[in-house]
C-alpha cells in the first residue's frame, strides 16, 4: 500500500493515480481510516457505504491498471448529501418521515459522477429536507465544524461541508435552495458552487422550492469543484428546469488569466442592508485588493437591497416547500424536527396573491442583475456576515433571521462560488461569493482559481486530528 | 359612392379594394351606417372613433390608389375590444377606476392591425377586467346578442362578437383568458382563435392572469382569422410570455386539403363531466359526420375529466387575478361591479400550496395532451353547452358555475378555434371548438377553414336589422 499525502486535492490525487503512484484503493482506505478516527466526533456521516466503496476502488484500480482510465474523478472518494437519491441505499433528508426509505434509482447527477468513476464513501448529514437546522431532535445529529467541533459547519449541506473539510471525502455534492452549498463551504473554509440554474440535473434530488433549488459540488478548491462540475453538468429531459446547453472544459478555462476581467464590488450588502463582522470586512477588502493584483477591473457596484432579494426568495422557498409538506405537516406534525416544522409552517400563512407578488418582484431583480452585468464579468459579496457561531447559539430560524448574502443568487439562477477569503480571530474561516452571468459558470470558476492560487488559503486545513 | 354587399367578410371586401370597386371609405361608410342603425340596441361600442377612422380610410384609399397596397387588411374595419390600450382613445377594461384613463401607447397586437392597414372604428365593450359577466351596473351596459337582443353575447369579449355577429366591423380583437374570445364566438355565432400561448403579443393588454391570457382574432370565418392572425402574430421581447417562432403564410395553409387529418373526438366532456343540450350534440355529431365526409381520420379520444381542466385552470386565474387587484379590492371595493369583485375575491381565499399544486396538476395536463397529440393532429370538443342563454339569466358567477368547455385549452396554451356548428331550435348559433399542437395554429385553421367551406353556416346572418 503506498502513502497518501493528508488533505490531496482531486486534481493532485488524479496526478498521482493517473502516474500510479497511487491507487484507488489506497485513497479509499486512507479516506476510510480518516472517516474511523475523526467521524465519530464530526457526525458528517449519516449512512457509511464502506464495503462497497471498497469494492468499487478495487474495480477502478482494476481498470486503471488495465488502461481504462476514465479521468481526473476516477477513483477519487466522494460524499453524498443525504437528500440525493441512491439507488439501495437509504435516503432520508434526516427526516423521521423516510428514515427507511431505499430508493430503487440514483439521483442523475450521483449517477453522472459515478460513470466518470467517482467512488461513493456514503450518505452525509443535512438539516431536514434541506431546510431546518442544525437540531437535536432529528434522527441523525448535526455534523460538527471541523475548525471547532462547538461550532455550526452552516448548512443544509452541513455533512458535505464537515467531510471536504475534514479531509474524509475529496468532494461532494450539496444542494442550494438559499445557500445551502455556498454557506457551509463559508464556514468549513472550503469551495462550494451553485451552479447556474438548470445547468445540473436535479432529477432524484428531494425537491425543497422547485424555482430556487440548485445541486453542485463542494470541494477543496475551484479546480475540484471544475472537475466534479465537469462530471456534473448537462440536459436531462426529466428535470422540467433542466436548461439544454453546450457544456465547455470548465478545467480548460482556469489556465486562462483573469487580467481584464471586470468584478463589481458589492459592498452596501454588507454595509448597508445587513452588517458583516469587522474581521469579515477585513477579509473581503484584502480579497479586493488581491482581485486588483491580479488585473480585474474592480469597480462599485449596486442592486436593490439584500432584504429584496431575500424576501422575495424567502417567499417563494417557503410557498414550494409548504406545497409539499403540506399534507405531511398536517397529518404528522410530530414526524418533523421543530425546526423544520416551525420554517415550513410560516408557508400555510403566505397566499397566492403573496407568492405571485414575489414572483413578479423576482422578475425585476433578475432583469436588475442582468441589468449590471452588462457592465461586470462577476460580482463580489461576502457568503456570511461573520466566522460559524457556536452551534448551541443557532435558533430554528437559524441565518433566516437576518436576509442571506446566499439568496440572491437562487432568486436570479446565476452561477456562484465561495471561496475561502481568511480566518476570523479565532481561526475559522471566512467565505465571499463570486457570481457570474447564467451559464457562464466557467468564468466564476476561473476567477475563483485565480484569487485561490494567489492566496494562501487554500494551503490551510482544520487540525481535528 | 359604391355599394358595398352586406357582410362582407375580409377577404370579399379585401378583394373588392384591391379590384378598385370599392374603397375603404366606402367600406368603412357601410359599417358607419350599420353602427348608427344598430348599436344603440346592441351596445358592442364602448367608445366610438368614427371620424378618426374616416380619416383613416381616406389615407387607406389614397395609399391604394397611388399604388401603395398593404394586403388583405389594408382599408378594413375592425373593432378593439376594450382591454387593448389605443394611444390616445380612453382604455377602460369597463371599470369604473379606469373609466378616465387615456393610454399614450397603442397595444403590440393593435398596432400590428394598423401597420397591416387596419381601420379602427372603436373600442369594443368587454365584461368587467374581462372576468365580470353581463353586469348592469358598470359603466357601460352589456353588449346584447345579434341573433335576439334579449339573450347573452357570451364573454368576455362580448362587444367583439355583437359587432362582428352584426356585420357593425369586419372583424377585431379578443382576449381569452378562460374561454373569453370562443364563448362569444359560440354564442354569436362568428369564429374565434384562440391562438397559440406567447404567440400574439399581450404587451398593452389590461392583464387578468398572465399565464393563462391570450389575445386573438374573431372574425366571420377561419379565412379571415388567418389574416387577422398573420399581422397580429410575431416575437415581442417586451411581452416576457411571447415565443420567437417563425410565422407560417396562415391563409395560404388554408388551400391544402384534409384528408388524412387526424381528429380526435372528445365527447366525455360533454356527455359525462357537463352534459350538453341536445340540439348541441346533435350539431356535435353532424360535425363528426362532415370532418369524415371530408376525408379526416375520425375517432374516439379521451382526456382527464373537464372538471380537472377546469378547476386547475379556475384556481391560476382567480390567483393572477387577485393578485393584480388585491389592493384596489381592499381600498376601493365599490368601484368594482358585483360579478367582478364577486369572483375575484375568491383568489383571496386561495393560498400558496393551492396555486403551485394548482400549476404542479397543469403540468400533468399540459403533458397529458400533448400525449394525445401524438395520435392526433386536432381534438375536437364543443364550445359551449347550448345556444346562448338570456341576458338576465346569467347569474353573477356565469358560465364559471359548471367546468367551461373552453378552460383546457387555456391550461395547455394550445390553439383552439371555435367555429360555428349549427343552430338551435331557437335559430341560435352553436359553437364547436378545433384544438392543435402548440404553435400550429395553422392547421386549426385549415380544419376550421375546410369545414366551414362544407358547411351552409358561414352563409347565414343574424336579422338584426
Amino acid at each position: 500500500m503506498n502513502t497518501v499525502p493528508n488533505f490531496p486535492t482531486i486534481a493532485e490525487a488524479s496526478d498521482l493515480i493517473a502516474r500510479g503512484e497511487i491507487t484507488p484503493v489506497d485513497l479509499t482506505q486512507h479516506c476510510l481510516s480518516r472517516i474511523a478516527a475523526q467521524d465519530g466526533v464530526l457526525h458528517s456521516f449519516l449512512t457509511f457505504t464502506g464495503e462497497q466503496a471498497l469494492q468499487a476502488a478495487e474495480q477502478a484500480t482494476a481498470e486503471i491498471r488495465s488502461g481504462q482510465y476514465k479521468g481526473p474523478l476516477h477513483g477519487i472518494p466522494v460524499g453524498i448529501k443525504d437528500i440525493f437519491d441512491t439507488a439501495g441505499v437509504r435516503t432520508t433528508g434526516n427526516s423521521r418521515l423516510l428514515e427507511e426509505r431505499v430508493p430503487s434509482e440514483t439521483a442523475e447527477s450521483v449517477k453522472r459522477l459515478e460513470a466518470a468513476g467517482a467512488i461513493v464513501l456514503g450518505k452525509l448529514t443535512t438539516h431536514e429536507f434541506a431546510l431546518g437546522g442544525p437540531s437535536f431532535d432529528l434522527p441523525w445529529p448535526p455534523a460538527r465544524n471541523p475548525w471547532d467541533k462547538a461550532r455550526f459547519t452552516g448548512g443544509s449541506s452541513s455533512g458535505t461541508g464537515a467531510a471536504v473539510a475534514a479531509g474524509l471525502v475529496l468532494a461532494g455534492t450539496g444542494s442550494d435552495t438559499g445557500g445551502s452549498i455556498r454557506n457551509p463551504a463559508a464556514y468549513c473554509g472550503i469551495t462550494g458552487l451553485k451552479p447556474t440554474y438548470g445547468l445540473v440535473s436535479r432529477r432524484g434530488v428531494i425537491p425543497l422550492a422547485f424555482s430556487l433549488d440548485h445541486v453542485g459540488p463542494m470541494a477543496w478548491n475551484a479546480e475540484d469543484c471544475a472537475i466534479m462540475l465537469q462530471a456534473m453538468a448537462g440536459f436531462d429531459a426529466r428535470d422540467p428546469g433542466s436548461a439544454s446547453v453546450a457544456i465547455p472544459d470548465y478545467r480548460q478555462a482556469l489556465a486562462t488569466g483573469v487580467a481584464g476581467l471586470r468584478v463589481g464590488i458589492i459592498r452596501h450588502f454588507h454595509e448597508e442592508d445587513r452588517a458583516a463582522e469587522p474581521a469579515m470586512l477585513a477579509a473581503f477588502e484584502d480579497a479586493v485588493h488581491v482581485l486588483t493584483a491580479l488585473g480585474c477591473k474592480v469597480s462599485e457596484a449596486r442592486l436593490s437591497p439584500l432584504s429584496q432579494y431575500a424576501a422575495c426568495g424567502n417567499v417563494i422557498m417557503l410557498s414550494e416547500a409548504y406545497a409539499i409538506h403540506e399534507q405531511d405537516l398536517r397529518d404528522r406534525p410530530d414526524m418533523y424536527g421543530y425546526a423544520c416544522r416551525a420554517r415550513m409552517s410560516i408557508g400555510a400563512m403566505i397566499t397566492a396573491a403573496d407568492y405571485l407578488r414575489a414572483q413578479r418582484r423576482r422578475t425585476e431583480l433578475v432583469a436588475e442583475t442582468a441589468a449590471a452585468m452588462h457592465q461586470f464579468d462577476v460580482l463580489l459579496t461576502v457568503t456570511a456576515a461573520s466566522e460559524a457561531p457556536e452551534i448551541t447559539q443557532v435558533g430554528p430560524f437559524g441565518s433566516y433571521e437576518k436576509p442571506l448574502y446566499t439568496m440572491p443568487a437562487n432568486v436570479t439562477g446565476s452561477p456562484t462560488i465561495s471561496v475561502c477569503c481568511g480566518y476570523s480571530a479565532n481561526g475559522l474561516p471566512l467565505g465571499m461569493q463570486m457570481s457570474g452571468r447564467p451559464f457562464d459558470d466557467a468564468t466564476v470558476l476561473r476567477l475563483a482559481h485565480a484569487y485561490e492560487t494567489a492566496t494562501a488559503w487554500r494551503g490551510k486545513r482544520p487540525q481535528v486530528m
